[in-house]
């Protein structure tokens, strides 16, 4: 999860949501992916789908089953849709997303039997970390809006 | 909808599942996509993943707030997200998925009320159509695949 903080902190450089992903295989990252959503507007540009097209590319096959996959924040619906279609072993994840988590918290997917694939659902690791970088960024672009008023007024 | 199915032939044509979608902008149709999930070795290459994408890079926004999605079979969980996160206008599908589709089958996106957009979802366009091109191919797979057996026999 290390790791994913690293890329979560390259996707708050560049302006973007920081959330970082990584995905490992036999206890080696074979891909790392940050949310570039904003920088080249694409919605489906989530570090999960940008980690999930590196790992396929690097293996040669969409079929990531001896996988797990660790992200700073709870995958939404997309990223947990393309981590089920992967068939990702594992999803280990920082923080949860009261908004848009759709893992285990707007929908918890363990529930929905005629999924053809149920990968493990680990929460909670490292979740102070993952949590107050995406705090810090929000609170940050508040103050920016902030002093932007102000200018203006 | 014939647009899109016109995409689902493309993808049968390459032996992929043959599912196609087209973007619609102002009445003219501005990104179309078809199923090439096998041939490229990415999950996430779902007829409307694509179609997004070249949306996106057409209008050089990730916002497709007034665009309707036309795609022949039910979305998936992972499309579904990516159509709610692009602010897609309305889905128009043809037939339903009882083993994915999580536009209003295994999940009703209508209910889930923390999502940030809900899209106006249409179901049943040339309905018959889109499903037919689908049971074909699923069964001229079992006979080529009965006909293998009984060689190998």
């Amino acid at each position: 999860m290390k790791l994913a903080l690293k890329e979560a902190e390259k996707a708050q450089k560049i302006d973007e949501v920081p959330v970082g992903c990584v995905i490992v295989k036999d206890d080696q990252v074979i891909a790392r992916g940050h949310n570039q959503k904003e920088t080249k507007q694409q919605s489906i540009l989530h570090a999960e789908i940008v980690a999930i097209q590196k790992a396929s590319k690097k293996l040669g096959t969409w079929n990531l089953k001896d996988c797990d996959l660790y992200v700073t924040l709870e995958p939404c619906m997309m990223c947990t849709g393309a981590i089920v279609l992967s068939r990702i072993r594992g999803i280990y994840y920082g923080t949860q997303d009261p908004k848009g988590g759709c893992t285990d918290t707007l929908i918890d997917i363990r529930k929905i039997d005629r999924l053809n694939h149920h990968p493990e659902i680990h929460s909670g690791i490292m979740k102070q970390e993952c949590a107050d970088i995406l705090k810090n960024f929000f609170k940050n672009k508040r103050i920016q809006k902030k002093k932007l008023q102000n200018i203006e007024s």
